[in-house]
């Protein structure tokens, strides 16, 4: 069967073709579907709803977006919603409701069993990115005195229910977390053995109210495909299958890529004009504030301007190269601190190496512009302090590109979001100060 | 047990307690003795190799880093070092040996027997960042003609081998990948049951020279913990494991949050200060020349300047803002391209926003410059002119901030990597030019 394409979809709302959609969601996906079905509009929407069966929909509202999400929801009655919950992972159903307006959302919950009502309770209660708010209720805990061969007989039975089946938890009669156990085991090993002598025991697992980051990092880490999550008692909560491990990954990747640039991880290409507006102008206000900083710098040294006009065209070149040479800097430690954790103590090696790397390469790129400016301007001492200002612009770049990104985690902010204001900040007024300060000193040899 | 610290691993390479090691790794984990390894010195590594069993040493290495895998290797006589291959998966062997000086691993192919040398020969021959360079042949593949239970016999038989227990892939009689099975299917349907009755038709799958980036893609889409590795015949070559796919993620994650400030993908804080400067002054150089070319714009109204100073101080505002809106529209373009595929057409109404948004932010931006630069220079007009200057520049940036990326992936460029050069030029160029020839055409009033 072919990739489906919105016409076709179309046209199989308008004839009513519930076997050929049918057909499409368990032969190749329902994915394709949830994507697709963003661009039909309300009415057909709600057709497709109700060609779908409770089990179609359920895969097609578990691979949606957010939106379409609570789109779809609202076109379907709560009562055959709840036929379809039915069909769904209880962290996704949780998700959904969670993104329902209040009183779709309360009436919902109402009209659920008692036992699904406290499971969903339970997973509203954590904020959306935290380990307890995308973890999944379905997981297998057998008894530690279990044998091998009764594990298996329950595995069989609730092996439907869950989401990863690969790995078993092990708990003790206080229903405390005391180790994992591969599937693979159960295969292989001799059926009376007891789950306490073949589980591996010192689980990696988070806590419910532990950032989804830190879940994502020891997942990556210790290579799992599920992470426990445990209370303050040692009891299993949930796990965290590695599916929502990898859309948490991508999330954070997204939102470190916009928010180095500047813009907020809630916009994409068709957020509406207003709604943009709203999310950029902030930034671009705090950057024209920086901005006014650096112009008065300027303008304190008018005077010596006014006598050199020079000076103005070259300036920026000084600014522009510590700016890049810092946002150089200050790349490497937004990525290494995603991972750990800086001491300036561990790494003040590193830290010098950025002054070191300022000099070199300040004077490389010094002695090129410093040539090209004496020759155009035919001044030998405009090129000796563009040479000297461009060293000591790329050792402020090195030097704050190095100390934002550590002072900024050190207060507890993201380092991707707000070091290049502080750098550029840095970099354009110090720069600035430093070449337009040397030409004043040495102004009568400029003239 | 508490975490292994560099003292205590040093302690036990010192006091030979191979016990205590053991117990660790098998207790706890293996991974944090291959991070700690990194801070022993070669004697000590050399010691710590000799008190592993082989067993535990193949679990180190599986979990060491790139470099310190090969320091590892470097550190076991050859002989040994087969014994250990046998507890580890092909995959990693290759990779290992992939990265070992060519004397080496030619010693140690030749050792193998015949068919793991094949294995590793095949797994060799694909670039290290192409699906098949990340392959691991230990999957399980069964014929669609059996029944659930002999699958089920077959899948014991093999459990200890595969690396991927859940995920069954099925093949026809030419070998042919038809079909995929979950383990639990195999648990909960009557045993006579023929595989492919029961297996998911038109499985997800890459061919070997695939980017690792797009198996990436799939596995996060359809939410796999697998996926196949197909020859252009059909056959199944090997999988990717969910495990390799996050490091995958990571991996490219790191390299566009470097790219993104001209950081190569291949320097981090340890990186040699002669390296360093290798990989990030070209980088400089290039925006070197643009600066110049920033620069040569502005030298083009130095006769202006001279009559109007003031415009020296404002001007870098109008060329800074252009570019921090431009870097919010990249980044966004930027994500997104690294999502799909961005046709001008489809996203017309997005490009046309950009540029509305580019009036309206500038004008806010543009009055606010205006009035203060107006009132400190008692100047009305220069007030006007840094207005009118601002909304230009702005839409530069929003037009070029769009295009800039789109243009560079169509050309098989990384957006990621050149987008901000060519950015930055256009914003101070035509920033430069906006504003500087506005001045000049209303120098009169100006004066």
């Amino acid at each position: 069967m072919d990739k489906m394409t919105l016409a076709e979809l179309r046209r199989i709302v308008e004839d009513s073709e519930a076997a050929e959609l049918h057909d499409y969601i368990v032969e190749v996906n329902a994915i394709d579907i949830s994507v697709i079905s963003e661009d039909l509009d309300d009415r057909e929407l709600w057709k497709l709803c109700q060609l779908l069966t409770d089990e179609d929909l359920a895969m097609v509202l578990e691979q949606a977006s957010d939106e379409q999400r609570v789109r779809i929801a609202a076109s379907v009655p709560n009562d055959e919603l709840i036929e379809v919950f039915g069909y769904m992972q209880k962290d996704d159903i949780a998700d959904l409701i969670g993104d329902m307006k209040i009183v779709q959302r309360k009436a919902l919950i109402n009209q659920m069993m008692e036992d699904d009502r406290k499971i969903i309770r339970t997973l509203l209660k954590y904020p959306e990115d935290s380990a307890g708010g995308i973890m999944t209720t379905a997981y297998i805990a057998l008894d530690e005195d279990l044998s091998v061969g009764q594990g298996m007989t329950r595995i069989r039975q609730i092996a439907n229910k869950t989401e990863v089946l690969e790995t078993v938890y092990i708990v003790n009669h206080s229903q405390e977390l005391v180790g994992v156990a591969n599937l693979r085991t159960f295969l292989t090993t001799k059926k009376d053995t007891k789950l306490k002598d073949v589980m591996k025991i010192n689980p990696v697992y988070v806590h419910p109210e532990d950032d989804q980051e830190y879940a994502a990092k020891l997942v990556s880490k210790y290579d799992l495909n599920a992470i426990p999550v445990v209370n303050n008692r040692g009891s299993i909560l949930g796990i965290i299958t590695v599916d929502d491990i990898i859309d948490v990954i991508v999330e954070e990747y997204n939102e470190d890529i916009l928010e180095l640039g500047g813009v907020s991880s809630e916009e994409n290409l068709n957020t509406s004009l207003g709604e943009s507006i709203k999310l950029r102008l902030p930034w671009l206000l705090v950057n024209l504030a920086t901005a006014f900083l650096a112009s008065l710098t300027v303008k304190a040294f008018e005077g010596t301007i006014s006598q050199v006009v020079a000076l103005s065209a070259t300036m920026t070149i000084v600014t522009g190269m510590g700016g890049n040479s810092g946002s150089q800097t200050q790349s490497i430690l937004v990525r290494q601190l995603s991972q750990d954790d800086i001491s300036l103590k561990k790494y003040s090696k590193a830290f010098f190496k950025e002054i070191l790397l300022g000099i070199i390469n300040g004077a490389v790129n010094g002695v090129i512009t410093g040539v090209i400016v004496a020759l155009i301007y035919k001044n030998f001492y405009l090129g000796v302090i563009i040479f000297i200002a461009m060293i000591g612009n790329m050792v402020v770049g090195g030097v704050f590109g190095f100390l934002v990104p550590v002072v900024l985690k050190r207060l507890g902010a993201d380092p991707a979001v707000a070091s290049s204001i502080f750098l550029t900040t840095a970099t354009d007024v110090l720069g600035f100060f430093i070449f337009l300060g040397l030409a004043q000193l040495f102004l009568p040899v400029l003239l």
